[in-house]
């Protein structure tokens, strides 16, 4: 591993703790809430000056990486994973939560080079908890080893997954459908914390054994992922095959048993890719027509 | 206020916390899970164990006093909420998140009397907040005043809410339906930790703005619902009526307004009355005929 990784992973725990200190802070003032996609997708002033923070102090450190942000992509930065070494950011990931002082919000930093993940980190801001993993290295919380569950039934299980924020009927419609095939199973519960960088740390964690959602993006998801694929577990399609970065969606499980049977559950759909600008306006045209 | 009662609620708060770390302590044991009612009402030693340390200390102190634990009811012993001052105990409140270690777990000690609560006591185990209220002299956290969320638009709230651990496929339809009518309305989000007391403690934190759930026992509500109202929130049925501490259905929320749009959305149901046993056998006759 070259040493400038791990230098800039070193970076980015440190660029996570700062940002997520400055997030808790704000948890208790007021804030201005502006509206973004619709009314229940929020963004607020600390999501932005945030990602600036962030931003700026990649670009001065390591001028040649790219960035994909969540606030820069909705300022009309391109979402492009190439090869170059690329900085996957999310500021506050669990904005609703943020809003509402909901205790689960977490700077999320994800880091991949020739379009593989090199590292993650996960910081959740609200009880200081610094999750994070190096390809091959392992995952950890602070200091302590994060292994996923060794629960292999299914029916003994803990799912994660979220409503989201689209309220588009057909896509309720399916999101309801899945939750409640998984449900009936049965399984011990369903849960999900209002974030999916945190999301799947409790899979790391083995606090649950599987998370899956659709309509992510890949902020939110880029970190957390090798923090579960270096704690032991699975990543996958909802439709079970490999994941992808840019699809919006995501499946983590404690081991491959469980996450092959939740395909079997999941009603697939497949919003707007994350990319979907930079594929020649193929995905752009098609959504206009 | 009689001192007494002060000095039963002095009594509470410590044994919630020497309760509490127990349960604590016991959530990275192995653990000895025993199937209840189904496969996903679990039940643990720990669970038994800190309700009989409970039930010995109140005796001891306070042996006129009456007590409704939810082992001891599963044990045989009757629920019957009478004039004599009543202690209502779940010792382990969010029993699957204890099993799986996911972080919400509480200690969960109402007291009423006269069929009236009086104070309320939920301690939060993973992270150590104790949560409390006399009737008439607020709701805390530690020593921080509580105070519920002053959203007056529905559409801009955060609801709590639980799948449940009853798998019969007529509640589930009952509990998914009510669940997506709130998400459409639309709200910011449907959030769920797992435990009914803590729930109650995120509407008086004004973390979320309202919780409801049907099903739920009065051991699981008592303390929280109090907490609530000393915390500026309202109590309703899930139909809009009156609370009632043995219906097994509980609504807390912010303001009036809100839990009154809520209740336009929540499919009733009526599950077997925590006190049907003493109902002149009525209720138990019904359910087998």
């Amino acid at each position: 591993m070259a040493a400038v990784w791990l230098e800039a992973m070193e970076h980015a725990v440190s660029l996570a703790r700062t940002a997520g200190t400055l997030v808790r802070e704000a948890v208790q003032r007021d804030m201005k809430v502006m509206m973004k996609s619709c009314s229940v997708d929020l963004v607020t002033q600390t999501d932005q000056k945030v990602e600036q923070l962030i931003v700026k102090s990649v670009k001065e450190k390591f001028p040649t990486h790219s960035f994909i942000g969540e606030e820069s992509v909705a300022a009309g930065e391109p979402c492009v994973l190439s090869d170059a070494p690329t900085w996957i950011v999310d500021p506050v990931d669990g904005t609703t939560n943020f809003v509402h002082g909901f205790p689960f919000v977490a700077v999320s930093i994800g880091f991949a080079v020739n379009k593989q993940l090199l590292f993650g980190v996960v910081y959740s801001c609200m009880d200081d908890r610094m999750f994070s993993a190096l390809r091959g290295g392992g995952a950890f919380c602070d200091h302590q080893p994060l292994r996923v569950s060794d629960q292999t039934d299914i029916h003994q299980s803990i799912v994660a997954t979220e409503f989201g924020s689209c309220r588009d009927p057909d896509v309720v419609d399916k999101i309801f459908s899945s939750m409640k095939r998984i449900l009936s199973l049965p399984v011990h519960g369903i849960r999900g914390v209002g974030t999916a960088a945190l999301n799947l740390c409790l899979v790391a964690s083995g606090s649950v054994e599987a998370y899956y959602e659709i309509g992510v993006h890949c902020w939110d998801y880029a970190a957390g992922a090798l923090i579960v694929e270096e704690a032991g577990g699975v990543l996958m399609d909802v439709d079970g095959g490999p994941l992808d970065l840019m699809s919006r969606r995501v499946l983590a499980a404690n081991c491959r048993s469980i996450a092959e049977q939740l395909v079997q559950q999941i009603q697939i759909f497949s919003p707007e890719r994350d990319d979907a600008d930079t594929e020649s306006g193929a995905a752009r045209d098609l959504k206009f027509h």
